[in-house]
C-alpha cells in the first residue's frame, strides 16, 4: 500500500534504479542537471538512492559509485524507496524484480518492452491490487509521448489504424539501402560498428522488437487484450537491393512498418516490410527516427516524430513518468491510469489469411514467351487482379525478374496462387511477396 | 470545495456545457456516440445536464432541446453539476462565466484561447484556491495532444525551440497562394465561402490568434510567466504573390509561424510570416492542418501534426480533457497539474530590436546604374551583410524588384538600414522585409 504522506509533502521521493546502461545513465544525468527544477515543480526533492547492477559499473559516474548496492534485496527492502526504475531490459530478472518491488508497495517505471508485451495485463493487475503506479512511455517510440498522447489525449477517441515505424535499427538499414544502395549484412556490419545496432540484433531485424512495442500501443489505442502470438512478424533480413530498386520505379519505399487497424472491432496487427508510396511522409521518416501516424474516428489524422532510441531521448520519457508518479505520491493520490482497469473491449484478431491487401509480387523467371501468360492465369484464376507489371533487368542464371503488383486481393489465395506459380518449371526461385501499403498521409 | 464523492463512485458526472456552436455539437456528439465506452472507462456515466446558449438554438439535435437553459445560474446554482465545459469562446461573457463557476467548486474545460492568453494566470491561481481541476488541451493544435506532450511527457526536459502552424486560416491562404497563385484577397473570399475561414477573419489573419496560441503554448514549454505584450505579432496580409515567388525561387515556402525560442533563459516569442525552406517538413504542412516542431533539450527534435480546427478534432480534445478530470473527480484526487504552480523560471524576453535572424528584403527600386552599389553600400554599412541577391522581372511603374537576403543581422540594425534605403530617391516603394528561419527538421 502507498505510504500516507500527507502533511510531509517536502520528503523526498527516493528513488531505486535497476541496471546502470545507456538508459539509466541518461537518467542519471538529467535529474542531476535538472534537479531543481524538477525539485521546484514538486515542491520535493527526487533522489537516486541506490543503484543495483549486476553488469560493469564502467559507466558509472564516479557521483554515483557510492549509491551502488551488491543485491535487489538492499532495494527492496528499503522502507525509504517510493519508485523503482527498471531499466535492466529483458525478461529475467526484470520480471521477478518488478513483481517483487510492486508487491511491497514500490511505484514502478520501465522501459521494458518485451516485459510488458508478455506480461503487462498480469502487471497491471499487481499494480492494481497493491495500489501502486506505473509507468512506461520509454518503452515505445523513446522520447516521442506517443503512450501518453493515446491513453490520455485521445482516451475519449476512437483510433482506426496506425502506421508506425518503432525499431530504429531497421529503419537506418533499409534507410540506407535505399539512398545508397549496398547489401543488407555489409550496412548492418556497418551500423554495428557505429553503434546503431546492437552486437545481437536479432530482435530487431526479425520485427520482434517492433512486435512488442505495437502490442504495447495496440492495447492502449483499442483498449484490447492483445498477445505477441496475435502479430504477424516478417523482418527485414531477406529485403534485397533489386526489390528497393523495382520499388523506387513502382514510386514505393520500403519500411519496416509495425501496423494497427480497427474495423468494426476486428483488429489487425502485424509487423513487416511494406510498400509505402514515396511521395508520403512516412516514407520520408530515415534512419534512427520512429514515427507514428495515426487516423483517429475524431481527431483525423495525426502524426508523431522523433528519436525512438538513444540514451537521453528515452530517458527524457522516463523523467516524464518520474515526474508524474512523484506528483502522484507526494499528493497520496490513488488515481491509476485507466489503462489498467482492465476493461478490455471484445475485439477479434484477424488471422493472417483473412487479411486483405495488395501485393508486390517477384518472379524469377525463364526469359522465355509465354512465361507471363502462364503466371497471369494462375493469378486471374484466384481472383488476384494485376495493377502493374514491370520485366526487365538483365538474365541472372538465365532468370529474369517479373515484377507484378497486385489490386486488393485476399493473403490465403495469393499465397495458394504463388505456391502454384513456385510450382511452374519456368519460375527459378521462391516468389518474393511483400505487402503494399497505399498509405495517405499528405499534410 | 471538491465534493467528497468517496464510496459513491458509480454517481454521474454531470457536465454544463456553455454554448453550442461548432465545437459543442462535437463533444455533444462524441458523449452520444462513445457514452457507453466511457462509462465503462470511468465506472460512472458522464452526462451533459444543461445547456446554456444566447445564441441560436439553430444547431441543437432534437435530443438536446430539453436541456437547454435560459440563465447561467441555472447551470451555476445547479449543486450537481460537476464540470462546466466552456465553448462561447472570446473574452466577456466567457471570463465571469467561468470565474464564478471556479469559486463555486466546479471544475472547468475549456477551448478559449483569447481568455488563456490574457487571464490564465488569474484563472489558474483561482483553481488552486477553490481545489478544482481545469483543461485546456484544445485550446492549442485542435485535435493535437501537444499541451499535454509538453507539459506532462516533457516536464523534465528543457524545451528549446518550437517552431509551430496553429492558425489553419492563415496556413490555407498562404498554401493556396503558393501552390495555385492568386491574390490574398480573392483567396480570402473562397475560404470564406468553403467555412474555412470566418465571416471576420480578422484575428487570424493578423496574427493575433496565433498569438493567443503561442502564449498559451510557451507558459507550458518554459514554465515562464508570458503576456500578449510579449509576443511579436505580424500577420499575412501584406504577403504578396511577388514575394512568394522570389522566395520559391530562393528555395523558400512562406508559411505564418509561431516561433519560441529559449536561450539561456532569454526568450524569443514571435508570429510572422517566415521563409523556411522548400525542403523542410514544416514547409509542406498545407493547408488546415497545425503542426509543431520542437527541439528539446533531451528528447531532441520532436513533430506533432494534425488537424489544428473543426468541430470533432476540437472536441476530441475536449472529450480527452473531460475523461481525466472526470476521473480525478471519481477518485477524489486533488492534484492539480503543475503548470498551476505558479512556480515560473526567471525569464527574460528579448526585445524586437535585439532579435538576430536572416532576412529577405525587397526593395522597389529605379532600373538605373548604381542603385545597387548605394543599397548594399548602406546594407554594408550596419554591418548586414548579404547572402544572395536577384534583380529580374519587368519594370513596374518604373520601378524593378531587388531582393536580397542577408546573413545573420540584428533587427534593430537592419530597420535602421531599410529607413535609410527608404529614403533613397531611387528606392520607390516601402521596402518589404521578411524573417528567414533555416529550420532543419529532415527526418
Amino acid at each position: 500500500m502507498l505510504k500516507e504522506r500527507q502533511g510531509s509533502s517536502n520528503k523526498a521521493i527516493n528513488i531505486g534504479l535497476l541496471g546502470f546502461g545507456t538508459v539509466a545513465g541518461g537518467v542519471y544525468r538529467i535529474l542531476k542537471e535538472r534537479g531543481k527544477e524538477i525539485t521546484s515543480m514538486l515542491s520535493a526533492p527526487v533522489e537516486i538512492k541506490k543503484i543495483f547492477t549486476r553488469g560493469s559499473r564502467n559507466l558509472f559516474p564516479e557521483s554515483a559509485k557510492s549509491l551502488a548496492v551488491k543485491d535487489f534485496g538492499d532495494i527492496l527492502n528499503d522502507r525509504d524507496i517510493d519508485i523503482i526504475i527498471e531499466l535492466i531490459g529483458g525478461i529475467n530478472p526484470a520480471k521477478e524484480y518488478i513483481i517483487k518491488a510492486i508487491e511491497s508497495g514500490k511505484s514502478i517505471i520501465t522501459a521494458n518492452k518485451a516485459l510488458l508485451a508478455e506480461y503487462s495485463e498480469e502487471i497491471f493487475k499487481l499494480c492494481l491490487k497493491n495500489n501502486v503506479h506505473i509507468g512506461f512511455e520509454a518503452a515505445v517510440g523513446g522520447g516521442i509521448p506517443i503512450l501518453r498522447s493515446i491513453k490520455n489525449g485521445l482516451a475519449g477517441d476512437s483510433i482506426r489504424s496506425v502506421y508506425s515505424i518503432i525499431n530504429g535499427t531497421s529503419n537506418y538499414i533499409l534507410s540506407k539501402m535505399t539512398k545508397e544502395g549496398g547489401k543488407f549484412n555489409e550496412i548492418l556490419k556497418k551500423a554495428q560498428e557505429k553503434g546503431y545496432a546492437e552486437s545481437d540484433p536479432s530482435l530487431d531485424i526479425n520485427g520482434v522488437d517492433s512486435a512488442h512495442k505495437l502490442v504495447i500501443l495496440g492495447r492502449l489505442a483499442f483498449s484490447a487484450s492483445i498477445s505477441m502470438e496475435d502479430v504477424i512478424i516478417e523482418g527485414i533480413k531477406d529485403i534485397s537491393q533489386l526489390d528497393i530498386n523495382f520499388s523506387k520505379e513502382l514510386g514505393y519505399i520500403i519500411k519496416l512498418l509495425g501496423i494497427l487497424k480497427n474495423e468494426d472491432s476486428k483488429i489487425e496487427i502485424r509487423v513487416h516490410p511494406t510498400l509505402i508510396p514515396s511521395s508520403s511522409l512516412i516514407a520520408n521518416v530515415d534512419g534512427v527516427f520512429n514515427a507514428f501516424f495515426l487516423n483517429a474516428g475524431y481527431a483525423g489524422p495525426l502524426s508523431f516524430t522523433g528519436y525512438g532510441a538513444g540514451s537521453l531521448p528515452t530517458a527524457s520519457a522516463v523523467i516524464g513518468d518520474l515526474i508524474e508518479i512523484a506528483g502522484k505520491l507526494i499528493h497520496n493520490d490513488k488515481h491509476h491510469d485507466l489503462i489498467l482497469s482492465e476493461k478490455f473491449n471484445k475485439i477479434r484478431i484477424k488471422k493472417k489469411k483473412d487479411i486483405i491487401s495488395r501485393y508486390y509480387l517477384r518472379f524469377s523467371a525463364a526469359d522465355r514467351p509465354g512465361v507471363l501468360a502462364k503466371i497471369s492465369g494462375i493469378l486471374g484464376g484466384h481472383s488476384i487482379s494485376i495493377a502493374s507489371m514491370i520485366q526487365k533487368g538483365r538474365q541472372v542464371k538465365g532468370s529474369v525478374s517479373i515484377v507484378i503488383t497486385t489490386h486488393e486481393a485476399n493473403e490465403d489465395e495469393l499465397l495458394n496462387s504463388i505456391k502454384e506459380c513456385d510450382g511452374l518449371d519456368v519460375v527459378s526461385a521462391k516468389t518474393v511477396v511483400l505487402r503494399i501499403e497505399d498509405i495517405e498521409d499528405k499534410l
